[in-house]
């Protein structure tokens, strides 16, 4: 016979249970996501977490298809993946309707994704994105809100000034300062995905995959690069990084030029930008995006500008935990009423009635003394419970007790009411 | 060469894409689970969609471990599950923390959920399920508190107390009705299995399964519970399926006992109960739970007593549309700002002051001619858009169109606010 064994109570590798104080927190960050890009006017879409794998292998980063997807094949022979990222299938609903949308159009979601990585601080197999996208404006000012909106985001969250920084740059202008360098046009790709890695471990290794004539030429220029900001002044005052920077200055936003920032996608075309944390020990890029021009077209409609950006729950709880921005949550639940006593269907009248008002409220009708009822509300943070038994539903008066501060008081169903929606 | 093909625009079979208008039928569904959940004192919580199968494989309806899930093996060879429904999950979460945790523990979750089935009406391979836990309470209070919830889901959506019926049953006492019939003890479960599909076409074929001595009895038995009710007539008093109807009754809250209802789940213990929309075109289950003891036990902890229904969001939509019950949604931005003139530094100062105000607002400053503008902000659905160029905002008044009655007037930034928070 075969020996029965527990089941493990743990989650799958890289994923997280949310227990209800856990869940307080994500939604504190996706209400306050939801909030910031609503008063910007996106509106709220969503896609489906499985799309079919040829959407992906179109045009993304390789390593996350070949690496880091998680890719099956379906019980009818369909290759599909779980979503690494959420810019392909927006690109996919936006070319859907091309033509019903009205332009500019703004959209954003909060997705969960999928990669498999190892599991460490900031990474997580299944982590959740917000994702803000602008359609449908060639111009810096979409460029500029899109920053802009970022920026927004950080502040919402309490981010003093000086805790991040916005760093910016353009695949574009990359491109012609490496023209200019006397590097080939058709390298330009290769060697913009590797400043990338400019600051990062490995770098000089990398280097040493192009061809041996230009190597030494570009590692001198990537050291020239990461020194001051020189290149910048040598950018003509009408192109578009430089315009996006001064505009975003003009309406408060304050932004560096790096040209170490490139992004890890292929499909960026022009303006990239990353929001990185300031903190000496935790020094790194929390979130970033750019402009993409090229990804609607690929489902054979005319292309469609766009802008957009992606922000990760996990480095931003970080964030918000290492800057003590995380205020104090509060369970949804206003009141826990404790039975004396079997008065179950009175005391259920009497909780419709409390939540017809707006207040939540849950029974206690276990079996078992008063202060173990106590102990648990108390365990769930619950801060207000009342007493109810026959004499009370009979005298219409309740005790209240409050278990933070430790306060009782008397009071009729009105008067509790008007206290507890303060 | 490798032709370049168009990639296709539409989702993967059975999944849906949600547009801004279809989010906000989604929107308004889960804002009205949650409140309602909330209002009964359940906290939400979550998990990962991806969980190791044997999870799955080790209590839960073989039809869908077998035919139906999304399970594959991954990088590191682990064998894992795409969630087919939540309770599995739940009871994992719970057993995890089982004694840090308060009880009663009321949970609430709205997950998406995979299943590959035939996509057809009110069955799609990627849906969304309202799940509601009630975790350590033996007594009856909890299945009647439970079956509540449920009605008042229902009656949270405007749905007339005759377009619905709330039908229960109980593992428990069908078990006890077969004993007394003469069925052997060990049949019970199959038996009971076969039931549930009683009225389903296929059944006799069904019962040929059974070995022959005992097929034309449970026929005849199955017949005879599918009549009257006057298997109900024999349930003694003090039966926990009895006494929960009565209370609910109390309470006001109508159910209707129907031995057909078994729910398909093997973890259910006592109590089940099923939705059904009451419409004669439409005649079916839209949701159901019941009581599932033994769960939690499986994670070698102290069991824990539970109830709980899960309550999906595609049959849900099919009874609002049908029953006419989707009220008319808007979008979240409150005003379109439309430029008229380069004005984006300015115009930006201005939607920032609105935004501080609780306005949501967009920004049209691409180059088009203003009924270009006018016309996309209509086809999103934006009900007020408002022009600013040099002038407007240097006497600091602007012209407010509305796009549903045409109306103009003239206004002030702060008898703006005042108009759009109404």
């Amino acid at each position: 016979m075969k020996e029965i064994m527990a089941l493990s109570t743990q989650p799958y590798k890289g994923t997280r249970d949310f227990y209800p104080e856990d869940m307080r927190l994500r939604n504190y960050m996706f209400n306050k996501w939801r909030e910031v890009c609503e008063s910007f006017g996106y509106e709220e879409y969503d896609g489906p977490i499985l799309e079919q794998l040829e959407l992906y292998t179109a045009k993304t980063s390789e390593e996350i298809v070949n690496e880091q997807s998680y890719s099956f094949t379906d019980r009818g022979d369909r290759k599909v993946i779980m979503r690494p990222e959420m810019t392909p299938t927006v690109s996919r609903m936006v070319a859907g309707r091309r033509q019903q949308l009205g332009y500019p159009l703004r959209m954003y979601s909060i997705p969960n994704c999928f990669r498999y990585e190892r599991p460490q601080k900031g990474r997580l197999r299944e982590f959740w994105q917000l994702n803000a996208d602008l359609f449908g404006v060639e111009g810096i000012e979409a460029d500029v809100e899109i920053i802009q909106l970022a920026d927004a985001l950080m502040k919402s969250f309490g981010a003093k000034p000086d805790s991040y920084s916005i760093r910016i740059n353009s695949r574009k202008y990359m491109e012609e300062l490496l023209e200019a360098q006397g590097f080939s046009k058709s390298l330009a790709p290769k060697l913009i995905a590797l400043m990338d890695k400019a600051d990062k471990p490995g770098f000089n290794e990398r280097v040493r995959s192009l061809e041996p004539a230009i190597q030494e030429r570009f590692l001198e220029f990537s050291k020239a690069v990461q020194g001051e900001n020189k290149f910048l002044v040598d950018i003509a005052e009408t192109s578009s990084l430089l315009l996006t920077m001064k505009k975003l200055d003009e309406i408060g936003v304050k932004t560096e030029f790096d040209p170490k920032i490139n992004r890890g996608f292929d499909y960026y075309t022009d303006i990239v930008f990353e929001v990185f944390d300031t903190d000496e020990e935790n020094n790194r890029s929390m979130f970033g995006g750019g402009r993409y021009d090229g990804l609607v077209g690929m489902f054979g409609v005319e292309p469609v500008p766009t802008v957009g950006f992606g922000m990760g729950d996990v480095t931003l709880e970080n964030f918000l935990k290492s800057n003590d921005l995380v205020p104090e949550l509060k369970p949804t639940t206003d009141l826990a009423i404790l039975l004396i006593g079997d008065v179950f269907a009175d005391a259920s009248k009497l909780a419709s009635e409390l939540r017809a008002q707006g207040i939540n409220v849950s029974i206690d009708a276990t079996d078992r003394k008063l202060d173990k009822k106590i102990k648990a509300a108390d365990k769930q943070g619950v801060v207000n419970v009342l007493f109810v038994g026959e004499t009370e539903l009979k005298e219409g008066q309740y005790n209240l007790k409050n278990l933070q501060t430790g306060s009782d008081e008397k009071l009729d169903a009105a008067s509790l009411v008007a206290k507890l929606k303060v």
